[in-house]
């Protein structure tokens, strides 16, 4: 007790999944070393948190950072990506390391691994998106999973890269028996290219055929399907960017079953709706992303099944394109957008200084959806996902007065346009700390490039 | 009224979908001419039905006389078929003709009316099974529906046969769109192919692994899908041969969100199951068909299903095969075993000597489930299906407290078994009446080869 | 055959609950005789029908004709109400008799016989309304129903009515004991005392509060309560009037679980809604009756839920005042306006000119609730409720093409007002038959007061 | 920092209701004061929990200390039955203080006050149970919940105590309005009586009708009905003592249409059935409570309850009464039978050595249920259960590894039996700390009676 202290915050609200309480932080090298009432001991600095409530630091497992995708890459790249993310309070994030055509799979960990090296502001981790699942790719799947890899996407939909229920069955049993999980991305293949064809033909070309070419029941019927295969084979499952209430209903009758099937749910689902589509001047381009934003009918069901745990995660699916240059790609024919939009910064404010302060979710449930679950579920817990004495002291620090509204010009995504534009929060982070250095504050990223370190997750809690 | 009438039928109790009332049948010309109470009038002959219950003729909609498959043929022809059909008071069928390779439907439906002609005893009629989904066949669904064959079938699963989504989706619009219904075989190929596969490595061979092979969720996931894309398309559909109940919550669930989804069960789903596979000496290689029988906790659902009208139709899927050279070719391995087994001649016995015997359905619904609605469904109606001034003379007796045990000796089925040996049933048909013609009489075809029609249906009811 | 009968419907297509074809009806001593195709025998008169429909007179299974209520009487007599019964193609009515205080069962049906003899134009039939259950009472139930009564019902709600749960269940079991069906208004006493004083302490005191101090959850926690009631006994049950669709999801909760649970709903429930009650200058207190009007998001389901089969009767709770001497007593408080409105003449071409018309129901569906199902239900068939043989001759007959607009001087209900005024539809019943005579033709009554006969009715049958 | 600690807890697996962790508890005044890894500082005393769980001290909700019942008393006082709660890791309960006939709200919380005091070795509130609703009555209880009692317990059953439907709405109105929380015992009275009064006349008079006299939907209608009251006047609900699947098919009907009903059950119902009843020589007797042990089908469902949220916590109902001289009362008429069962001393160690032990729970919803949702539902919370900082230092250590079986002998409980006689677990506490103090350790109290204290509660949060 006699050392003296790295950091410690003091006399913040703390808030972890289940508790809200008042407490000093004191961290040494990076990780939470003690936790009490008016600590004394001498730090090299101290961060007075009176009045404000501090999180653990959020982890987002769902971003795309210098991805390739229709011809073009994702504007983000790891160390723009993870700065955006730090300012936004977000300290750890699990990308999608996606195989290129013919590669392995440990090939693809290295070509992913170079991407962020030297760059990420913050930890990061991969899911391994498999986009040929030939058998000797599957027989990879154990090597990656003890590499630190222990998660898997597949997609069912997407020319190329989707997989058959078959696949589907195999990969969910591996996976399974060597401590993995698999992600899907449940749309319905055939649904959608019916649709596209057929407003192509119509000369159907603006955004809002985007949303009306992936209808809510393409999604639906996928997550049955997958659930279905799932529950054939006896493996957990957990599915991506659940956009609808339909999607919600299977999960949920799953759920309800004792079937080990978790979900996350994106910002943009819970925010924003279909009608954004039809914005003016190809502006709904901003909002073409898979699946695509719904009728705003399944906005209350989504905040109820986070609400009832239902729901275990929100994630971003950050995928950023800019509006010139790329997004205008697809002026001609919605299908040539590229698909994605930014979020990786606003995921937290919004939850908070919206979902919040709407009651629309609880404090603790906040952390839950942001950081504890995503931790448990994708192996990383206790290390990250809460505040406690031994874990990385990531900490995002909420000032629950600060009014902010959302404009471009105060993100840090490499982007140029936010979906949440003139979005005013009450609440809003004020400072961000990762292996208790702080890495941003009051808005500006302070911390370094390269200083995030590579996470080797193991196996996943069953929430 | 001073003609005189080919047959009257005196004093019967009357049974039609809902109603039941004592009245003589005054038939001319093969349609009941008149309907009233104590007739007069005189009759080239009278049959006498006191105390018994007088029916419409029985309609099944699905059999499988003369059809290839897998190397074989079932082992009912028109002629023994139809026999049979009369025999156990079924005086129309609807029977599948298949599209062979590279055949186009048309040429198709002119096979499947050879097959018939001069052979049939009683009415038929023909859905076609689409095998080879390509837009020039597409294409000639509407004329194909104009010239009487409304209904078309698509398989979900087997190798050859089977149909994506889009094709599925494209199907039922153009069949929609010019008055027709599309019916599936809805099973996921991609689990029974990995099951199958999975089975034989283990060297899993016995009859019960077929049932394994083909768990309930492979069909309900089927028809989940199935669903979805009828009401992705906004059209009908008709399932044929539902056998579980995880298939009919998935129906209910879209009925009662006011979809028009129908389906059919057959009389081995609520009289026989699973156990029936472990039958010694390869005797369970009698039950193999598609769906399997299913475990029994799904015999009283599907029982409530007709009985709350979620079930529309009782058919029989009937399609023999001799247990003696044609079964016997899967005694090594499971999926050699031709896929059906008879039931014909029983589907009538059995829903009244034992359905209505235990009230698991009452009289007006055997008569709506065998008859009326199948009838509305495929395009008869009021023409088949009913007892009603002007509609065709095809009449089933049935004596209520006739006691008769099922056994393959009575039956007239072309096959070396019946599924249903043993059996006690109370009631049974004691004369089947077609076009005003006795046909079947105490156990005994009495009518004549060749005498049944092809009846030309027109548009679906929906019910 | 070489008879004359007494009358001959030629060439009108027929219409039953499960059959629509084209037939004469030959009628004799007001029996239907002989139905059959271009009868040519002799009749006293023939009605040519051609073109038109022909459909079971209408069965009203719940109707207060010259009933005592809060100090005035509903303004419909047997005479006046079974005239507009037959106007507008009802041939039958089952009143409710209600227990006068202090009266026995017995009493209480020679009262009621009383008010109805020479007086009522169709056959009727009474329920027993009991308002004081006492012991001895219930010990009368075996012999009212051997006399005829086979149905009861009992009040969940309205103080000095009202039943205890226990009290319920003896009722229930008694009457299934002994071949009878209870009835229940099902409302929570408790919730509208609750509300109505309330209400009034607040000085909410105009039409509108009728229905907010009768909420949906009022009527749907009754009914899961005397659902459970019936369970608990193992006893069928009628719920009158449900109104709303928490209501019919308890109702559907049981019947899906195979209880015998049936139920009606009334054409205002289908056809107005809660918005009537703002109308201006009290007239909103023109549907004050219990249930209340619901909000518009019921009607759908109610809908459904007849298409479906869920519920099982459309009848009309006929239970007139005049607005002026009657109604307007509760202008200073709803509580005090008489409950109920008209509808005994409106029921039948409502659902016809309007739910036929615009694809609620089928024709077969429509004959299904308004004849065939009360007739099964209350014991009344198949003398009642069908077109058949031997049934007694009770027609309506409807122009499909008839465009009539409702309006008060068109009906023959003793009111001074319909709650379907300017309502536009079309179909229209042309011709009313009871017993084989016509007794309303063209908008008027043609029969005379007093031919209608009591129906002594039998066991229920379960649907 | 440099004072010295009274106790620290070192090296033991720290539980909450989200987390895992490893760390040192340092205790000072009764409060956690610091938390870390390997604590230097220097204590009066220092547990080693190394390979242990520390958990939150058990808070039981529902517990009848010295309740007259029936013409007796249960057996357990306060000063008896806090020493089993001790001893079984139990650190605080919340008793329910029955409103005597004739009494104030305020003389009952007096009269409890002094059953109390001097007594209890563990902390403990009171709710106060409502047994005559008077208007006067209603008036007391704003200021009974500004004085600490902030829950209520009314009863729907039970001669003498049962609250009609209006009084549950105004209880659950003015309850709400001021802060506090009602609670239920959901059965229905009359169903009760009913078959009491039946089962007495056939001369049924064994424990196991008891049973039979209260079936599940005696529970689930009033489950039902007491969910209705409280949508009406939108407040909150707490079911005490849900026990069967129909119960909870109700509360997950409510909640998850986002309605703020919560729900305990108790270990009796997930650990013991109905058979128990049919136990010989009288020995059923041992386990007649209200609500009844219920069929072996309800537990699967309980405990899924639990694990998705449904049901937000376990507690006891623990109210014993000896087999001699107490449940012997009732030899000649079950209905004499002294309602209720001991369990105070047995719950938390059931749920960990047989519910965590079987993954019917994890550790962390084991404490949630247990400790942290009690003391959040019912206002004691961030003081009560959780383990953080400057909460209240009640902790329960767990040696997961003891194997133990549950004997009356081992037990302090006073009563005569136990209903888990034999009952084999894994894991069970070896210490109790309350208020930084040992009051329990390795079976046997040590601490002192009187040591606890009035926990004056607080506003429900609603989960």
């Amino acid at each position: 007790m006699m050392e003296e202290f790295d950091l410690i915050v003091k006399g913040g609200t703390i808030v972890t999944a289940s508790d809200i309480y008042i407490a000093d932080i004191a961290i040494l090298n990076g990780k939470i070393c003690l936790m009490g009432k008016d600590l004394t001991c001498s730090a090299k600095k101290i961060v007075d948190a009176d009045g404000k409530y501090v999180l653990p630091g959020g982890i987002d497992v769902h971003t795309h950072l210098d991805m390739p995708f229709g011809g073009t890459v994702s504007s983000d790249d790891f160390a723009t990506g993870t700065i955006a993310a730090a300012c936004g309070g977000t300290t750890t994030v699990v990308d999608f390391a996606i195989q290129p055509k013919d590669a392995t799979l440990a090939e693809t960990t290295e070509i992913w691994q170079k991407k962020a090296a030297g760059k990420a502001a913050v930890d990061y981790g991969f899911h391994i998106a498999i986009t040929d699942m030939k058998d000797e790719i599957m027989a990879e799947i154990p090597a990656i999973i003890e590499a630190g890899y222990s998660s898997f996407k597949l997609f069912m939909t997407y020319e190329g890269y989707r997989v058959t229920d078959d696949t589907l069955m195999k990969a969910l049993k591996i996976t399974k028996d060597h401590g993995g999980l698999v992600c899907v991305h449940a749309e319905n293949y055939y649904v959608i290219d019916y649709l596209v064809k057929k407003f192509k033909a119509e000369n159907k070309i603006e955004p809002i055929y985007h949303a009306l070419s992936r209808p809510n029941l393409a999604e639906s019927e996928a997550v049955n399907r997958a659930i279905a295969m799932a529950e054939l084979v006896d493996a957990p499952l957990y599915i991506v960017h659940l956009s609808c209430k339909e999607s919600l209903a299977e999960l949920k009758r799953a759920r309800d079953a004792g079937f080990p099937i978790m979900a996350e749910t994106c910002p943009q689902y819970l925010f924003l709706d279909e009608d954004n589509y039809r914005e003016a001047d190809f502006n709904g381009a901003k909002y073409v992303m898979s699946p695509p934003l719904r009728k705003k009918d399944s906005q209350e069901p989504l905040w109820l099944g986070l609400a009832k745990g239902d729901i275990q995660a929100v994630a971003t699916d950050h995928c950023p394109f800019f509006m010139e240059g790329q997004k205008e790609m697809g002026r001609e024919f919605f299908a040539k957008i590229p698909n994605g939009a930014p979020g990786i910064e606003t995921r937290m404010p919004l939850l908070f200084g919206r979902g919040v302060r709407d009651q629309k979710l609880t404090l603790t449930k906040l952390v839950e959806v942001t950081a504890t679950n995503p931790a448990k579920i994708f192996g990383m817990y206790p290390k990250k996902g809460t505040i406690a004495v031994d874990s990385d002291a990531d900490l995002v620090i909420f000032d629950p007065e600060k009014l902010q509204t959302i404009t471009k010009s105060i993100l840090h995504e490499h982007v140029d346009y936010t979906p949440y534009e003139g979005f005013e929060l009450k609440g809003y982070p004020i400072m961000t700390i990762a292996a208790g250095k702080i890495i941003a504050e009051a808005g500006s990223f302070v911390g370094k490039a390269g200083a995030g370190k590579f996470i080797k997750r193991s196996a996943p809690m069953i929430l």
